[in-house]
C-alpha cells in the first residue's frame, strides 16, 4: 500500500515512570525497554512496512529537536509541530490536514511513541490489514485483547462480524466506553466481546476529516484555515493564531467515540502502554532470581532478592529485598513496593506542593 | 583528679557501615549520630573532666591529619601515630609508655572513638570512679549492662563485690569470656553476673607495665626501646624497627583476660558499639513514622513507609517500605533489610572478588 502513512504521536509528557520520566524527559525518550528509546524503537518497527518519506511525527516545539535526533533518517519536513499542547484532537487534526496537502488519498496509521509491542511482525500485518479495511471507508481501530480487568483504558466493544482479512477477523465497533470501574471492566472481561483502546487508529484522510466537519465543526474550520497556509509565508503566524482557538479535546472524545461506520480488528500483539513501574517490570525479562537490573553500571551485588526492578547508572546492592522497585537518578531516589508503584503520582503532588518543582 | 589521662583509640578501619563507612573512611570518622563526627564527640564528652592536654590519641599515619583537623583544640603532640597497625595490644603499649615519659603517676583511661554513649554525664562520673579505683592498683573495666544475649561482644563476669564509689557498685572482675555463642549468651544473661566488654580500661601506667612485662616479655622489651627513643632523634627510626617486630595481639588476648588485680563497674550509660546500621537505627530517634533521616537533603517524600533508615545526601522518595535500610552514597547505593543488616560483610567479600576494591 503505497498510500499508507504512519502518523506517530510523540507529544506527551507524563510522569508515570518517575523519576526516570520527567516533564522535560519523557516517556518516549527513555531507553526502559532495549538500548534505544521508545520513540526510535516505535518509528524503527514500522520497518519494512514503510519507508521513512511516509513516516510522520507530531510532536511539541520543546520535544521536536531531541526527537529528530533520534531519528536521522526522517525527513525533517515529517516533524509537525504544535506550538504547544493541546490534547490529541487538535494535534492529529493538524497532522492530517497536513498529509492530505501531500497526498489526498493517503491513509493514515495513528500510532503512539511510548508503548511496548513485543510482537512487531504481527503489529506490521495488522497495520497493513487495517489500511485495506480503511479503503473501504471504515475508521479503524486496533483493539488490545484484555488480559486482565484493567481500569485505566478505553474499551471498545466489538459488534457484527465482518470479513475476515489476511487472517484477521474484523468487525463492526459497537461502542466506546472510558475508563470503567473495576465491576464494569470484569463484567467486560467475562462477556469476551471488548477490547481494550490502544489509542491506534487507520483511517483515509478524507474520511476522518468528515468526522471532524460533522461533529467538532469549530476545530475543523481552524484546521480548513491551517491547511489554507501550509507552505506559505504565513504558516506559522496562522497556526499560532488558530492554535490558541482549538477546543483541548482527546481524538477519542472529539471524533472517534462518535464517528460512524467505526471499525475493530482485536489482536493480541504483546502490547504494553508501560504506565507505571511494575507493567515495565512484567514486559522486561528478568535474571534468575526474577531481579530486572537496567541503567549504565549494571552492577547488582545481589543478596537474597527477588523480583525487584533496580535501574541505576551505580553500583547497587541489596539485601533480603523482594518487590521492590528502586530506582536511582542524578538528583533523587526512588524506593517503592513494586504493587504500589502507580502511587508516584502522589510523590510528585507532594513535590509540588513543597516547591520542588526542579524534581517533576 | 589531675593525673587522669583520656586515651582514645581511633585507629580502626572498619567497614561494618558500609558503604558510608569505608577503608579510608573508617566509622569514627562519620557524622551518624550528631551532626559531629564520632571521633568529635569522644573528645567532646570528656569535657569537663579532662582538659585538652589530657586527652591523647592513638591512631596511624593515614588518619592522623583528618583526626587532628577534626579536633583543633588538642595539642599536636598528643596524637601518638602508629607506623601501620598492629592491633590494639601494641597500640594501648606505645601510647602508655609516651603518656608515663609525660607523668610517672598518669592514671589512663583507654577509651574507643566509634561508639555511642547517650549518657555523656554518667559516663564521665564512671569514669572519675574508674580513676579512683584504679589508684588503688586495679586494672578497671566498664562493663555495659547486657540488654540481649549478644554474640558479637565479649563478657566480664563479676566476682565479689568491692566498695561502693560516688554511687557506683565496684567488683573484683572474675573472668573474660570471648563472643560466646547464643545458648552461652543466653546463660550468661540468665546469670545476671556478666556485663559486656565495652573495651574501655581504666589504670595507672606502671600498673598496666607490670602486666606488659610478666604476660608480654617480648612486647615489653620492645616497648622499652621505644620509650628510651621518645624526645630523640632517632625515634622514627626506633619506632619502626620496633613496630615491625610487635606481636599482633589485641589488649584483650595480650593483657587483660590475664591481668592480676581486674576490677569492674558494672554501668548502664546508653552505650552501643554501632556495629551495624540496625544498631545505629536503633541509637536514633525516629520520626512518628519510625523512619530515621539523615544526609544533607534531609528531604524524604514519605508514603506509607515506617521505620526504615535513610542516610542520603539527595531527595528521596519511599512507597510502602518497612524496616529498610538505604544508604545512598556517591558511588554505591545499599538497599537492605533491616535486620539484615549486618551481612554487608558478604556484599564487601563479593565486590572484592569481582576486583571492585574502589568501592570497599
Amino acid at each position: 500500500m503505497d498510500n499508507l502513512y504512519a502518523l506517530i504521536m510523540a507529544g506527551g509528557g507524563g510522569t508515570r515512570l518517575w523519576p526516570l520520566s520527567r516533564q522535560k524527559r519523557p516517556k518516549q525518550m527513555l531507553a526502559l525497554v532495549e538500548d534505544r528509546t521508545m520513540f526510535q524503537i516505535s518509528v524503527e518497527r514500522l520497518s519494512p512496512l514503510l519507508p521513512p518519506e511516509r513516516i510522520l511525527i507530531v510532536t511539541g516545539s520543546d520535544q521536536v529537536a531531541d526527537l529528530q535526533r533520534d531519528t536521522p533518517h526522517i525527513p525533517p519536513e515529517n516533524f509537525i509541530v504544535e506550538p504547544f499542547g493541546q490534547n490529541t484532537g487538535p494535534a492529529v487534526g493538524l497532522a492530517t490536514v497536513h498529509i492530505q496537502q501531500r497526498d489526498p488519498n493517503a491513509v493514515i496509521a495513528v500510532l503512539t511513541a511510548d508503548q511496548h509491542i513485543a510482537d512487531k511482525a504481527k503489529f506490521r500485518r495488522v497495520l497493513e490489514t487495517a489500511g485495506e479495511l480503511a479503503l473501504k471507508d471504515y475508521i479503524v481501530t486496533l483493539g488490545i485483547s484484555p488480559s486482565f480487568p484493567a481500569t485505566g483504558y478505553g474499551y471498545i466493544r466489538r459488534g457484527n462480524l465482518m470479513e475476515r482479512i489476511n487472517n484477521f477477523q474484523t468487525y463492526h465497533a459497537a461502542g466506546f466506553t472510558e475508563k470503567p470501574d473495576l465491576e464494569t471492566a470484569m463484567q467486560f472481561l467475562a462477556a469476551g466481546l471488548y477490547s481494550w483502546n490502544s489509542g491506534m487508529f487507520i483511517y483515509k484522510v478524507g474520511r476522518v476529516l468528515t468526522e471532524y466537519q460533522r461533529q467538532q465543526p469549530e476545530m475543523y474550520a481552524l484546521l480548513q484555515s491551517i491547511q489554507a497556509a501550509v507552505g506559505t509565508d504565513t504558516y506559522p503566524e496562522v497556526l499560532d493564531q488558530m492554535w490558541r482557538q482549538m477546543p483541548r479535546l482527546s481524538i477519542d472524545y472529539a471524533i472517534m467515540e462518535n464517528a460512524q461506520n467505526m471499525a475493530v480488528i482485536p489482536v493480541d500483539i504483546g502490547w504494553s502502554d508501560i504506565g507505571s513501574w511494575a507493567t515495565l517490570f512484567d514486559v522486561l525479562d528478568g535474571d534468575h532470581d526474577g531481579n530486572v537490573i537496567r541503567g549504565q553500571a549494571n552492577t547488582h551485588i545481589n543478596l537474597d532478592t527477588r523480583n525487584t526492578l533496580i535501574f541505576s547508572d551505580r553500583p547497587v546492592a541489596t539485601i533480603g529485598l523482594e518487590d521492590l522497585v528502586i530506582v536511582d537518578t542524578e538528583d533523587v531516589l526512588l524506593v517503592c513496593d513494586r504493587k504500589r508503584s502507580q502511587e508516584v503520582r502522589a510523590v510528585l503532588d507532594t513535590l509540588k506542593q513543597n516547591g520542588r518543582e526542579d524534581l517533576l
